[in-house]
């Protein structure tokens, strides 16, 4: 049974502005107890105060997203092992991740608070940065860790390791580990392939490749993705969902693998994976 | 231990017959029992008397293969279900499936006659053609099953199904459903990315399709991959493993799943996944 | 001016029936001389009789297509060097060669009719196949030849020429030779690039090559692409514009040119290049 | 008759040091005049007085360049449109624009100094960044001028035009203007085709597009390419030739044109461009 939940809004938007008080008002007549994160807060300008989304996992039942892939990417890292259930509702169009949309909001919110809904748990990946014995990190990606050269520098060179093994030096703008929910992110634009996201996989796709034959590789999700900077003689990025990232310095290592934590997505019945994937790609067109 | 090995050759090929002789000398002198193929009795001209290969599963412990990845597609297929240790000897330089070289076939022997080895489990693919409630098959493949359209014909149009869910209409030459070996034959040079072989995943990738978006397909293993050709008003051709094949009728259906049979190969205790890759793609090359 | 119009109808389609009997009165009504083409006259089953395709060149000042990009090719191909204006007609939604939809048929034929038009030049290409000294063809075609092995080989040997310079030896499904015009058909579902239609140029681009590195070619229209089967073993076909081949010996040479033809596309003012590339790409769209 | 020869290193690199004396006192032996650039004097540390790069082309009638590529498009950039023939000799191996090797050094550059030689014209590109009536630039390249987001930003949107026409607005990591002579650099590894020296044509390829539909673009030489940054929210950069680069601000647009400047490259009399391009990038190999 839901008894709390937590609302995180793409900021200022006008339309989340105008879905937000009816929608508390809803839960309010269901008597179900509602929190919004800062940026909700901030939108509505209303007297309940805005929590932050970092605080929310430990207080909800079910986390209620309103925006578009980004911004459930964003709340998905802000909970951080917390098992909640996420519905991400698209206030523009569809979504990977958010494939209900604004018409199915309250339908769909109706069966989930009685507690009729499917989940589906989604990978997300953990890249830590290490150099001289010293580790940062583990920094938390829903889609994908990229790590790429910086914006006038052409090309970095990297060792790819696949738990011990060798896999090969790349001359690339980067690389991106992704998630098979990532797949069909960054890394489709990269060339890489879509995979299913009940695989338990790692698709690693490197960023136009010097050598051609640098395809994109599928590796299996206990696998440790190591890059190593050695032969790099500038500066190198690592970014998380392409929404965070940071500078790394010359000679250090980042690892990537599979995070305990999953994402708990909440699925509307009636579409099939390979349904929203159509929509989303436009198959059936040219 | 094993007590008798079988010899499948790459037929009628100069170098075979050069190895084959000293070979049945070496396994001779060390009380082994050896059986060859028919192809090999052709080649070597001798008075030992050929099997066919469908025979041989069931009197060997061991399968020495002496050609190269062709060659040893073919011998898989022809064991059928045996779980019998397939050591693959490449004659020419280096395979994916036959990474020994002919210079270290007496070491790895050695080796491996004594129980020294281990192997990679690969995983076969079987495809069955249904007509009206009728099937054939199935159809074994390590590499691939590839549905095609004929030599002339421009665009096949046909409907991809991944167990019951509906993933698209496709126009394109045809379809290849890879396994993760085959996943760096065929199916790379039609665009699709390269699965570790450990996985258990099928790789469904286009071939030249129409739709820009109609990218390869990472699956689950356990899925079934039907193709139904309804909307075909060409003939439409299955191959295995790009050597065996059959015309399939206006109206038929296709469904490729993992086979119950896995292939053992023997692997080389030195060499690492990611170095044959590395050595057969040119990697570190340009 | 426009004295009499050839009309070539899409076989056997309803909406063509609905259309053709309305069309024939309107250039009547303009005093405007008609002839149809075979397929036409079976369509709307009236007194008029119809002319081959290959005869209409000889006798019309304009030639109106109606149907789709392949009905356009197919005419295209008919006139045979006789430099006749073409419009085309698209009767489902909007090709790259039939860019006038059903709605602008009149407005552009009274344009037309008139003089006031302009046509967009379009290079053909002509291959041609010999043998021991004996040639076939030569073949022509608007957007590409294409030679393929057969529908249940794996791969393809040839060796590729452009004028006396080897380009290489390509193991590939086969090769696509296509004029700018043709860069947005089959060459592209391969992998090729968008040639902008004023350029005189050919696109060679390889399908499924085994090495990866043998990447789509822009030559200058200028070059004589020859393709050398010695190497073959297995039989292979030409095709041009997807719609007419044949089978082709082992140890023959394929010669693709530049044709002294050119196809004369009439062209609607109001849209540019790009707008129809765009629409049928669906850019703007992911 | 060639007098007067520049000579241009690739800097600090011991191999140059053992080239440059004994080529000075060759060509002093033939009472050739030669003029050094100041890379050079510091790596040979004799009495010769180092010239910048830039006014080596008002003195010279031939320009050696030792090193590899990325040496010969610095120089050809320094010698901003002063028609000077380029011989390129590669110190390590085989480059596209350096094709002559340290062995052929001097048999080639006898006959250079006779005058027995002959040149590759190539197209230089110019880029002009525009932003409320101001100008700067022309920023020439011999291979490319690249825009592209900065290192941690997902997605850049742009809008290309080619002349006065919408190409479409793009969702991408960058965009490469290459000529024909970069289109087997980063436009490659980015996808795009292989143009040959000799056509007339600019190659646009996205970086990593989010649309699968955005394919490599050819258009004429003639065009103008613009960029338009109107609808970006991040800095975007422009680099040329991947070497030298320039941020630009929000509301920049970046056009991109021949240039009327063309770099002479001597070429070697006995290698073809597909022999190059074969060697280069493996062909004849997987």
């Amino acid at each position: 049974m839901i008894r709390t939940v937590g609302i995180v809004c793409k900021p200022i938007q006008e339309v989340v502005c105008g879905v937000v008080p009816p929608l508390l008002a809803w839960l309010s007549d269901r008597r179900i107890h509602t929190l919004i994160d800062k940026e909700t807060q901030a939108c509505i300008n209303s007297g309940i105060e805005g929590i932050p989304r970092e605080s929310l996992a430990e207080k909800v039942d079910l986390l209620l997203v309103l925006g578009g892939d980004g911004t459930l990417l964003s709340a998905a890292r802000a909970l951080r092992g917390h098992s909640i259930p996420i519905l991400g509702v698209n206030l523009g169009g569809l979504g990977f991740l958010t494939s209900v949309t604004l018409g199915e909001l309250y339908p769909v919110l109706e069966q989930a608070v009685a507690g009729n809904y499917r989940t589906s748990d989604r990978m997300m990946l953990q890249a830590t940065v290490t150099h001289d014995g010293h580790a940062s990190g583990p920094h938390l990606a829903l889609n994908d860790a990229v790590v790429n050269k910086s914006a006038m520098a052409r090309m970095l060179d990297f060792d790819v390791y696949v738990d011990k093994s060798h896999v090969g030096r790349y001359r690339a703008d980067g690389l991106i580990v992704a998630t098979p929910t990532g797949s069909t992110a960054y890394s489709l634009a990269a060339g890489g392939p879509i995979a299913h996201p009940d695989l338990d996989v790692l698709v690693v796709t490197p960023i136009c490749p010097h050598m051609l034959t640098n395809r994109p590789l599928v590796v299996p999700g206990s696998s440790e993705v190591g890059v190593d900077f050695s032969a790099a003689d500038e500066p190198v990025y690592l970014t998380l969902d392409g929404q965070t990232g940071t500078q790394i310095g010359l000679n250090h290592r980042v690892a990537i693998t599979k995070s305990e934590n999953k994402v708990k997505l909440v699925r509307p019945t009636d579409k099939t994976y390979f349904e929203i994937l159509r929509s989303k790609l436009r198959w059936g067109e040219r």
